[in-house]
C-alpha cells in the first residue's frame, strides 16, 4: 500500500479518499494519459503525456530533447495525476452541481531508465497500456530508436486517489422543487478505426482496434446502454 | 492574443504549437475539466477541477477549505492545463505510436473574486460551461452558499496550445510492412441521463441532458459514425 503522507492525504471531502492500492492502480491503468507537474525556476508546469504502470512503477517516456523529461531525469519532485470523468451531476441547486470522477495522484522523484531490457519492457508496456495486443504486431524498437527515447520510472510509494460517484446530493429543502436532477454518465468511447491510406489491401483491421475500449469498472453503464 | 513568452512556447514538436487565441479558447471551452498545478514547499501538486472561460478570464471555484484554492488565492504561480484526447495513433513501428490530442496551457497568478456580481456570474458560467441551459432551471446560489464558495480568476495572458492530428507518420522503410496502421478516434460521450429517485413524476428529463454533448471541432467524426 502506498504511503499515507500528510501531503498526499485527501483533505477536502475526505469521504471521497481512496487509499487502497488496488483502487489507485485501477485508475492509473484505465486512464490513457496523465498530467505531470514539475517546477522550473519556481514556476509550476503541467504537461499531458502517456504513462503506464508496471507493478509498483509508473513509466513516462518521450524525446531526449523534452524539457519535461530532462527536468524529471535530474530527480526533481514530480506529481503525476490521472483523472477519469464519469458523469455530470445535476443537482436542484447550482451549489450542489458536481462531476463524477476518479483521480489518482502520485508524488515522488523519477529516475532515468538506463538498462536496455527495462527500457524495452517499459516501451512495450506503454503500447500495451494504450492498446492491448498491439506489440505482437507492431515493429519493435531499433537500437537507434531506443537511443532516441528517454524513459523515466517513478515508484508508486506515495499516492492517493479520490472519487465522486452516485446521484446528486441536494439539501432536503430543495428536494421537492420541480427541477430535474440526476447524472449524465460520460465515458471515453471509440469510433470505427481509420486505416492509413498506404496500408496494403490484404491487411485487416485488427480486433484490438475495432473493439477498442478502456476497462469498465463495476457499476458503469455497459456499451449498449450508451446511446451516444 | 496571449503573450508568447519563452516559457510557454512549445519546444518539442514546434509544428504542433498553436498560438492563436481562438485555438486556445476552443480547447479551454470544450474541456469539461482542467488540471491545476501549484507548488507548496517546493513540491508540485496537480489537482483536477472544473474551470470556465469568460472572455479573457479563467475561473476556478470550490470550497474555502480547499488547500488548492487557498494557495492560489495568495497569488502564487499557477499552471492550468486542459487536454482533450482525440484518438489512438497506431503506427507500423512501436516508436511512432502516439495519441491525437489538443491541449492548452495557461500560466499566471490568480486573484480572489470578491465582487458579488462577478462571483455570481462566474458560478453561473461554470454551470453553463458544463451543461448549457442548466442555469435557467436550477435553483440559484443563496447568500450563504456564495459565502461558502471561493472563486478565483486567472487572466489568460500567457498561454499556448498544442495538438497532434491526423494519421500515423511512419518511416518510409516501414510503410510496406504487412502491419495495420491508422487511428482509433476517441471522444467523451454521454449515456442516457439517470434521474435521481426523488424527482417528482411530472418533471421531464431536460433536452440539455438527453442531448448532452461537447462541442465538436471540424473534422471530428459525427455521433452517428461512432459505434461505441
Amino acid at each position: 500500500m502506498a504511503e499515507l503522507s500528510k501531503r498526499s492525504r485527501v483533505r477536502r471531502h475526505p469521504e471521497r479518499g481512496l487509499y487502497e492500492r488496488e483502487a489507485i492502480d485501477a485508475i492509473l491503468d484505465e486512464a490513457l494519459h496523465c498530467h505531470v507537474g514539475f517546477v522550473v525556476d519556481a514556476q509550476p508546469f503541467v504537461i499531458p503525456t502517456i504513462h503506464v504502470r508496471v507493478g509498483n512503477l509508473l513509466y513516462l517516456h518521450g524525446s531526449p530533447a523534452s524539457r519535461m523529461l530532462r527536468e524529471l531525469g535530474t530527480g526533481v519532485d514530480v506529481c503525476v495525476t490521472v483523472t477519469l470523468v464519469d458523469g455530470v451531476v445535476l443537482a436542484r441547486s447550482v451549489y450542489n452541481h458536481s462531476l463524477n470522477y476518479r483521480s489518482a495522484v502520485v508524488l515522488g522523484r523519477a529516475r532515468m531508465v538506463e538498462d536496455r531490457a527495462e527500457k524495452l519492457n517499459a516501451l512495450e508496456a506503454v503500447v500495451e497500456h494504450v492498446c492491448p495486443g498491439r506489440t505482437r504486431e507492431a515493429r519493435g524498437p531499433k537500437d537507434e530508436e531506443l537511443a532516441a527515447t528517454t524513459v523515466l520510472a517513478l515508484a508508486i510509494n506515495e499516492a492517493s486517489a479520490k472519487a465522486r460517484t452516485g446521484p446528486p446530493k441536494d439539501f432536503d429543502a430543495d428536494v421537492d422543487l420541480p427541477i430535474w436532477a440526476g447524472v449524465i454518465p460520460l465515458r471515453l468511447t471509440a469510433g470505427p478505426p481509420e486505416t492509413e491510406e498506404r496500408v496494403p489491401a490484404g491487411v485487416a483491421v485488427p480486433a484490438y482496434a475495432t473493439d477498442f475500449r478502456r476497462s469498465r469498472r463495476r457499476g458503469q453503464p455497459r456499451d449498449e446502454e450508451l446511446s451516444r
